[in-house]
């Protein structure tokens, strides 16, 4: 796309067509200025097929508020607008609405309270919730769900990477697999997640992350193709980066070729006073392999040395090699919590791609209305009770239990506040007889989630670096329950409603089956 | 992301590190300059687990040119790099390389020919080839492996559901479930593939497309929370788009509500003289719901009022309710095949994220090296015979049988011609027991399928217009075999290479073995 066709692309009107046609409606019956409530959330945790996440992490908001902050209809927009035709050649946007859009910010008056990135997020909760001016809280949701279904769909996944690799590091190298531009959310996406570096050099310098790589099977076959061969690529690599030398061995054959030849380069290399990184395995059974590369790097005196795991790993083989690694490596003499602390992980297509869930269903809908300075809560009757939303202004807050763990997500009035009630009755957000009562012997904490982001379009929150979001992830991922991390049929976390909150919801389910 | 911090990512830095180590090597080894050739292929069609594609659509390319032509080290990238470090504090890219970076545009002196946007492709065959220095040929990798591959994946998908939907039209909307702002590259790949419309407004524009919408749940739920109702959203509809009301009827119950109250405001349309376009089905049984909304409208006096389907659709899901309206339609007193010719399908996650295989895996592999103007041939030995490249400066051809479909693509080295041979050996590309022989009278046309798009950096390629695209498209599906258009389990279509350039192969890895 040329560079003028992309600020068109991905301006205000990197929006679906609808969201415009609705405004003008509302424009145009007078009901554009109505103050209304929208939430942002997704009904189920991804499901990869063979297995599910038990929890989320929330990721997207800063870039959502940069390209608020950016967008804006320009004349050129306002121009094209003009010009849209409907099937009998009368216009499509008529010069009042049009004017009116070109008043103010087109977010001009929107609100939003959202819960930090970085944060654990469970579905059916409002992860990010829009109040104002109904026309331009509509012109907001293509771009808004866009932002933040992708990116916390790849911390997720990159969050169940990290744990499934035990901490070690998680390389993200999937620039070559993602969609176009959208490579560069998702690589932010998955350093949020639990990946700890990335290969894309772009958006490690606007992060401030050092970047990461070590080479391809191209530059052994240069060598080859030029009469040399891999020790000497090895060898070039050694000389142009002593302090960086981490060999891809498996140009020719890992063990018989890739591996010796990597030794060889690390015997001379330490004999000018440098400290080999390490070797990379990318093809072949990476558990039998890294074990055998393990024995032979401890054989030669460099037991320390990396070893870097790559191609179509995902969050299920690391577990499945790690296992293997523990069965296997002793009958090698290789001790197997050694080996697996000096694993790397890379991973590209499967956390880019998010495989097996490519898309967060995260959906926009509207749950209030304001007249008269009063919220009147709005419902939506679905096919099914877990999909009908929770209506109404809400706060979030999050339990933690006598452990220090979170234990539930609980959805309340605006006007309640659990932390000066005596106990809690949970209710399950659609299943009547699914209710407990939380005493506040069994509680250590209750924490609000939201934070205000924008109020009436102006920005108010510092965003934290990635590392901060980073530390909160971690210290989230660190108050669930194993059973809720686990990685194949995680254990069900709980979000509940309070018993006003449930009562306000089955009163306006009543009444709306009693109209419809 | 911030506008700033965005030129950044997207610009030259939009790569992996180790394309820019690697070039370093180079360029320190004095093997910079080194005129070599990459091939970009994919090795096998998307494999969605229950289906499987048995062609691709080449996408892409324009993009990636425009990107090329864009992309520069601009002071403030090479500052970036200059200040990269290594563990032990030493500069990982010294002066030289950064000056010589900066002397030329990155690309300058690249050649490039490319199968054109548009074309069927398939495995094996190389879509774009790259010849130039080999430092500039390498720091292009990452970026034309992003462009060309999440293109074509999508192209791919969006021709099946035009297949499987029988041409009746496609909208796309799948903007908010795409990576970020790379759902404006899947979008184009869906107009490329088959899609005939999309939501998204930017790229629409950009495209000289019009873009398609109706309005969202949240329309009626608003009229709705403001006292008013399904009728009344409708009616404002009319009101405001009088030549464009397509209702979306399911928002209470689509049979009781949004077909009835659909068929009340069509007819004030038409006393109005306006016709109505139609009604949108987003959710329940959608094949029975499109025969009783048939037959509602049929009944009311609209039978040529469209019916757009929208809700997780895909090309099998497509198929399915195709195959339930033939069965059912009739028992009703609905003609089916009238039915059909009045559908349209609106897709979106399925489609953007190509779902079942949300990544195409092609490659960009070094196939050959010309020293003192002569080219020679690289092998890459791999695991599986199928998985080593073809090898040197080649021809690709298309073969058309006496029916006139395409029956094979063939690769040739450069100095044949195969619509000069009495017949041709056909040998698979990596089985030595799978050959045949073509003879001339089965052959009506070779069609050679690499058109010059960049000549030593020069650009000189004029990009049809996507209409044009479309029609290349369109007229490649319709050569193909049915049995390669199979929705599951298709038929496999032939690649093959000449008697000559398999026995380069074959010799280059028997060197290569004897060599390892």
């Amino acid at each position: 796309m040329k560079a003028a066709d992309q600020q068109t692309a991905e301006g205000i009107l990197f929006t679906d067509q609808y969201q415009l046609t609705m405004a003008q409606l509302y424009y145009r019956m007078g009901m554009h200025e109505q103050y209304v409530q929208f939430d942002h959330f997704f009904r189920k945790y991804p499901d990869y097929g063979a297995h599910q996440a038990g929890y989320c992490i929330n990721a997207g908001l800063e870039w959502l508020l940069n390209w608020m902050q950016d967008a804006h209809f320009r004349p050129e927009d306002i121009a094209y607008l003009r010009s849209q035709q409907s099937r009998s050649g009368q216009r499509v946007f008529d010069d009042n609405f049009l004017a009116w859009l070109c008043e103010q910010r087109p977010f001009e008056g929107l609100t939003i309270r959202a819960i930090p990135e970085g944060r654990v997020i469970h579905p059916g909760v409002p992860l990010t919730i829009v109040e104002g001016p109904l026309a331009r809280a509509q012109i907001l949701e293509t771009a808004l769900l866009n932002h933040l279904n992708y990116q916390i769909l790849v911390a997720t996944k990159a969050a169940r990477m990290h744990d499934s690799g035990q901490g070690r590091p998680v390389l993200e190298f999937g620039l070559r697999r993602g969609q176009g531009k959208g490579a560069n959310a998702g690589a932010r996406a998955a350093l949020i997640g639990g990946a700890d570096f990335t290969s894309n050099v772009g958006i490690s310098h606007v992060l401030g992350y050092p970047p990461r790589g070590t080479h391809a099977h191209s530059m052994v076959q240069v060598f080859m193709a030029l009469g040399m061969g891999e020790l000497e690529a090895f060898r070039a690599y050694a000389e142009v980066y002593p302090d960086e030398s981490l060999f891809l061995v498996d140009t020719i054959s890992t063990l018989e070729s890739g591996v010796p030849n990597a030794i060889k380069v690390f015997e001379e290399l330490r004999r000018k006073g440098y400290e080999p990184l390490g070797v990379r395995l990318d093809s072949g059974d990476l558990a039998y392999l890294s074990v055998q590369t393990a024995k032979m790097l401890n054989d030669a005196g460099f037991p320390n040395t990396s070893i870097v795991l790559s191609g179509d790993l995902d969050e299920l083989v690391i577990w499945q090699i790690l296992t293997q690694i523990r069965d296997e490596a002793p009958r090698y003499g290789v001790d197997a919590d050694h080996l697996i602390r000096r694993l790397i992980y890379g991973v590209g297509t499967r956390l880019i791609t998010s495989q097996g869930e490519p898309a967060l269903g995260g959906v926009y809908k509207l749950v209030a209305v304001r007249t008269d300075g009063q919220w009147t809560p709005a419902i939506k009757i679905a096919d099914s009770p877990g999909k009908i939303p929770n209506p109404g202004h809400k706060h979030i807050w999050r339990v933690y239990d006598q452990r220090g763990k979170a234990s539930v997500d609980l959805l309340s009035l605006d006007d309640e506040d659990p932390r000066h009630m005596d106990r809690i009755n949970l209710r399950h957000p659609s299943d009547h007889t699914r209710q407990r009562v939380l005493e506040q012997y069994q509680i250590t904490a209750i924490e609000p989630l939201l934070v205000k982001v924008l109020d009436r379009g102006d920005h108010v929150y510092d965003f934290p670096s990635i590392e901060d979001i980073r530390r909160l992830r971690q210290a989230d991922v660190e108050r669930l329950d194993a059973g809720v991390r686990r990685l194949v049929n995680p254990h069900i976390y709980h979000v509940s409603l309070t018993q006003r909150l449930w009562d306000l919801k089955q009163q306006l389910i009543g009444a709306a089956l009693r109209s419809a």
